[in-house]
């Protein structure tokens, strides 16, 4: 593992790290901020996911995250959103391919050689940080978009793994949209079954663990009928009896101006799991814009 | 005028605009944040001049001030940092021609004819700002690198203009340092009494208006010692009796990472003095940071 950036930041360090990933195959880079307090002692960890096209650039230029995460002293790290590199397969298109890895295991080819996104970041990246950096085994996970998706399917898939889940703009149906569809058409195959382990309202049905679930959704998000459709988990969550906020946003579109808008409101949200005795289980915090929740 | 983009963010929007400009004979983009305060009065604007390179999008992008003027109710407006199209004249070079305007009144050719970078930013912007958006008169100014340059000339050239004035890593001395040598040389020739009207070092040892002058600087800055030298105005305004606190920031760099960790204390620092009666003759706020203020 080698460092490659460090940036002063809000009393922190933002830095870049680049490693041999062995559950990808591949050379990878991912962003880990560390506030103050990482100086003194070991601490929770919130995952970032970004969303389709992004990097582990995107989250730390430009959602200002790390000023939360320096006043309630949480490790925020944010892989790449695929595996990378010559020898990685690719396709046309911003949507599937190198950017847009899904957070899954493809069981196709040519995809199943690297693109391995699930296990990297529930199992590979963690231990990574936790025997490396001054990070407890505290976690919590968020994300954008595509990113959103992966972390509510984070969460379901892995009871006791995550304090505290949330998103921003999250794809939480993919089976039943565009993009998910075409992804999981090409990684996973044409049977649909196999494409119920990474779908959240499938997902939701099932989890073992009724971790709430807290997302944020702009009212003008140009994606929101035809790829996101947070209804579709609000249904299924209700109907499951699992808790779920979803906080439409009345102006906010897609783009890190409404991320940067709310992540102070999440990192509180995870800081409280994080630093807490218990695991977030009785209920997310309330009081903050419009509110359409489940329970 | 036109709007070319608009996104909500803290409660407000941050608009881009597209103009014929005058002064500049070409068309211009500037970038606009109206917190929502805007929507029920008259606000002040804080003008933001970017470096090297920059366009009017990385500031609204990664510098996260909008939550900060949404919390003191400023208008930000950002410029690009030089005149634009095909028929605007270019150089080899990121420092020189554009994306590198250096805030200045170009007299020699090829540039004359677009270059007015200053009068823009101190004349023909405020007047279109404040006839089109819901801005009063009360302004003030701030920029990083060659950014903060164009600042603190613009403030120090104009008595009365700005009630407060703070700079990022600026280029203090353009004229005794590599890159005003070779803008200055290249827009306004070879006769260096010329060069005296764009250097700050120069300008303070006459300023009709003791505005104080805020700079924070990263003490790991990559062009502290070669491009920047702030202790050049440090001692040109002690010399002067010019009010200045110059912050080092052990650890920072030249990057948004900088900006973003101190913007909030800048904007609260303008804040005060564009919500107050007076002009902010009267010190600048202590206490913050490694401090080697002149007085």
């Amino acid at each position: 593992m080698e460092r490659i950036e460090r940036r002063a930041c809000f009393g922190g360090w933002q830095d870049v790290y680049r490693h041999e990933s062995a559950v990808l195959g591949c050379t990878m880079d991912f962003a880990v901020y560390l506030p103050p307090q990482a100086q003194e002692r070991r601490l929770p960890v919130l995952y970032w996911l970004s969303g389709l096209t992004c990097t582990e650039q995107n989250f730390i230029t430009k959602a200002g995250a790390q000023r939360y995460a320096a006043e309630h002293g949480v490790i925020l790290v944010a892989p790449d959103t695929s595996p990378r590199g010559e020898d990685v397969a690719d396709a046309e298109g911003y949507d599937l391919g190198k950017g847009a890895g899904f957070y899954l295991n493809a069981t196709r080819q040519p995809w199943a050689a690297h693109y391995r996104m699930h296990d990297y970041v529930v199992d590979e990246l963690p231990a990574l940080v936790e025997a490396n950096f001054p990070a407890t085994d505290a976690r919590a996970i968020s994300g954008h978009s595509m990113g959103g998706h992966g972390a509510l399917v984070a969460a379901l898939r892995h009871p006791g793994r995550y304090r505290s889940v949330s998103a921003f703009s999250p794809i939480v149906a993919p089976s039943r949209v565009p993009w998910g569809e075409k992804a999981f058409a090409a990684y996973l195959g044409p049977d649909r079954e196999a494409w119920k382990a990474y779908d959240a309202c499938e997902l939701v049905k099932t989890a073992q663990e009724k971790l709430p679930l807290l997302i944020d959704q702009g009212g003008d998000d140009e994606f929101l009928d035809g790829q996101l459709r947070p209804q579709l988990l609000q249904a299924a969550a209700a109907a499951a009896g699992h808790p779920l906020q979803l906080r439409m946003r009345p102006g906010y579109d897609h783009s890190y101006y409404f991320i940067a808008s709310f992540i102070g409101e999440h990192i509180a949200h995870h800081a409280a799991a994080l630093h807490g005795q218990a695991k977030a289980h009785a209920g997310v915090a309330h009081g903050h814009g419009e509110s359409c929740g489940g329970h």
